[in-house]
């Protein structure tokens, strides 16, 4: 079953409204076998969602719409879906009475509007949506399965949920079965010279997905006998995880500041932080894991000189002779910070995130990490870019990788 | 002029990734006279994108495109415009010299990969893109102005900002004047009561974005005249913002953390904070700011209860008297923090940021908060939601309010 998925609505056009819809639509589908072939947005005009609705209505067997179903006057989805299947409209006894019951509840009066609200496509069934007063609304036209549903995302979600999925896997027969491979440290090019030549003995797509130091590689195939495919992916998934080796960190929704709270976990150690040019945003990283308290002892933001002295007890000669951005004082700082804070393992960051404060020798993007235990630390130096949050971003990511590794090293 | 954005990845489909880039674009686009006609969403598969190409080439002067651009096999954006355009691919020197530099900066090998990239459509005009590997490309082909960008948000931001839209006001000629007012503190409906009355007296469109505990009001008017629609737009700014009062905090992209720094700068003060359930993420908000080291000091991460002790002298027996969520501890952590780091002005937050740790007396979601300086505090207990990261956002956007309203006051 291929399907297509129309949004309509002017505010998505100028960008004030970004479409999570489709994500969430063309999700839902993928995981019962559909494939979304294209997604559409359109304006609130009649001949242009018109249009859209025949070229949708070409290539595929299910048509998805949201948008354009309230009360106001640019909300016409109705009347180009009765003039595209050639119908008219009745009034919904069903849907006055609901609205009715609902609006008593709330003390709101019904007006006109409500009334015009309630007239329906004659060859639609509709589906009840307790979460709003529009009902979606479900046509098989000529070879095609057309359903309508309000924009609202939790009205769309509910329908999607209790009405439309429900019917769509009763008649599907495709299976689609996908696993995410996640990789921190490697470019996407080195990447694929790794996994390019262990895909050829598997018969399963894939596709990569960069972002800020990080690639995700999402492995799948579709078809009709589920355990049969399930498997060739499994395969495919532990000879690519083999292939990659130490970049690989993790599946699926799994973070790397999940895998990196996982390993603390299981070796049961204890993480404490010490952060400059990061400015809490590695700390934030790791307690955006639900349960992070157990492993995460808690940190020292020294954006200042004297907070590096004073809390971390960085000696002011040192900054003096090697500057606040050098291997030397990220040493300092997480000699001093698990002095103080009684926690097994220690990070430190200092860096330029720019725009200002770059030399000649130091630029903007040059950032310095240590990770380890007192005793025994690994520091390095990298140099980022110019783009003040990308610098701050890319240079936690680069430190949780440090320490994964020196996790997995000792 | 009539644009259509195409956007180009399975990732779209199958609900993997949002696209968010589509929005960005639609609203710069708008912002300089150029409506977005229709926006559609293509597989990695050539056939698809080819017919994308001509639906669009169609019916716009304009076509935009997202996606495709990288290194690997699924990316095949190039092929497809070269298909479409009929001409062949050459080797850029110039890619390939930029690639070369970049990559010798972090020590990473150029592969066979990496010179396939370099290959590029004889027709293409070359965008240079400072964010990344792969440039942008312009084609003027039959009546329509064709651009492909990569897919990656910074880089295709970099690219229309720098490249696209210059070229693309050049030739515009419909003006679009809008202001941004930036509220936090108050809700839509109470602001619409504020606002509504002010607007029937000015000929201006607005509208309401909302979100976590602010609220954007963007009022905007459209025609040919810039100089008299600006001050139209203009003469509604103030009035509106005077109806608004204390919420009122900034102007288009301000946002709170910087307006806070600005009143900072104003009455040459120093900040420094005390963070338990937030973990960074105020600090990271604070230092997001470029030039925020001017006066932000620094911080301690107090997650675990030794740290609250140790860093910042709160009382073990305080703790216990009064568990760690309460403004007794936090006004303890402000004073703890103000006594070890010289700073004028402290924040300090301690909450349940869930999932676990709730209490019937203190259920997840409960916060306090304290600002203010050595013997000047000011103190909140609040109760936000149940999602952990809503929590954490919302008690640093409700903190960041409390010092600006306590500079407000003193």
């Amino acid at each position: 079953m291929k399907a297509t998925l129309l949004t309509v609505g002017d505010e998505l056009l100028i960008g004030q409204v970004v479409d999570t819809n489709s994500a969430w639509i063309g999700q839902a589908l993928y995981d019962i076998g559909i494939q979304v072939a294209r997604i559409e947005s359109l304006p609130d005009r009649h001949l242009e969602i018109r249009a859209g609705l025949e070229r949708a209505s070409e290539h595929s067997d299910l048509v998805l719409m949201t948008g354009g179903l309230g009360p106001t006057k640019d909300d016409i989805t109705k009347q180009v879906l009765c003039d595209f299947m050639k119908c008219g409209m009745v009034f919904s006894d069903s849907t006055y009475n609901r609205i009715q019951r609902l609006f008593a509840k709330r003390n709101i009066k019904l007006t006109d509007a409500h009334r015009d609200q309630c007239m329906m496509p004659e060859k639609a069934h509709l589906l009840i949506n307790q979460m709003g007063t529009a009902p979606g609304m479900w046509f098989e036209y000529e070879d095609t399965i057309f359903v309508s549903m309000p924009g609202v995302p939790h009205e769309m979600k509910y329908l999607m949920t209790h009405e439309v999925l429900p019917r769509l896997t009763a008649s599907s027969t495709q299976v689609l079965v996908k696993r995410t491979v996640r990789t921190v440290g490697i470019p996407e090019s080195s990447l694929a010279e790794l996994v390019e030549p262990i895909l050829d003995q598997h018969q399963v797509g894939i596709a990569y997905l960069p972002s800020r130091g990080q690639v995700r590689i999402r492995l799948y195939k579709n078809g009709l006998l589920r355990e049969q495919i399930q498997n060739e992916v499994d395969t495919a998934v532990v000879a690519v995880v083999a292939a990659i080796g130490e970049p690989f960190y993790g599946y699926d929704d799994d973070t790397l500041e999940y895998a990196v709270g996982q390993l603390l976990k299981e070796k049961g150690l204890q993480l404490a932080t010490a952060e400059s040019c990061t400015g809490g945003y590695l700390s934030h990283q790791i307690t955006s894991v639900a349960g992070s308290s157990s492993y995460f002892k808690g940190g020292v933001i020294a954006y200042a000189n004297e907070v590096k002295s004073e809390h971390l007890g960085v000696a002011p000669d040192l900054i003096a002779s090697h500057g606040a951005v050098s291997t030397q004082v990220t040493e300092a700082m997480v000699e001093g910070l698990l002095a103080s804070i009684p926690a097994d393992l220690g990070i430190a960051i200092s860096g330029i995130a720019g725009p200002g404060g770059g030399t000649e020798e130091k630029p903007v993007g040059t950032v310095c990490i240590t990770v380890g235990a007192l005793g025994d630390t690994h520091s390095e130096q990298i140099l980022i870019g110019k783009n003040r949050l990308l610098n701050i971003q890319y240079a936690a990511t680069y430190a949780l990788n440090m320490l994964r590794k020196f996790l997995l090293e000792h």
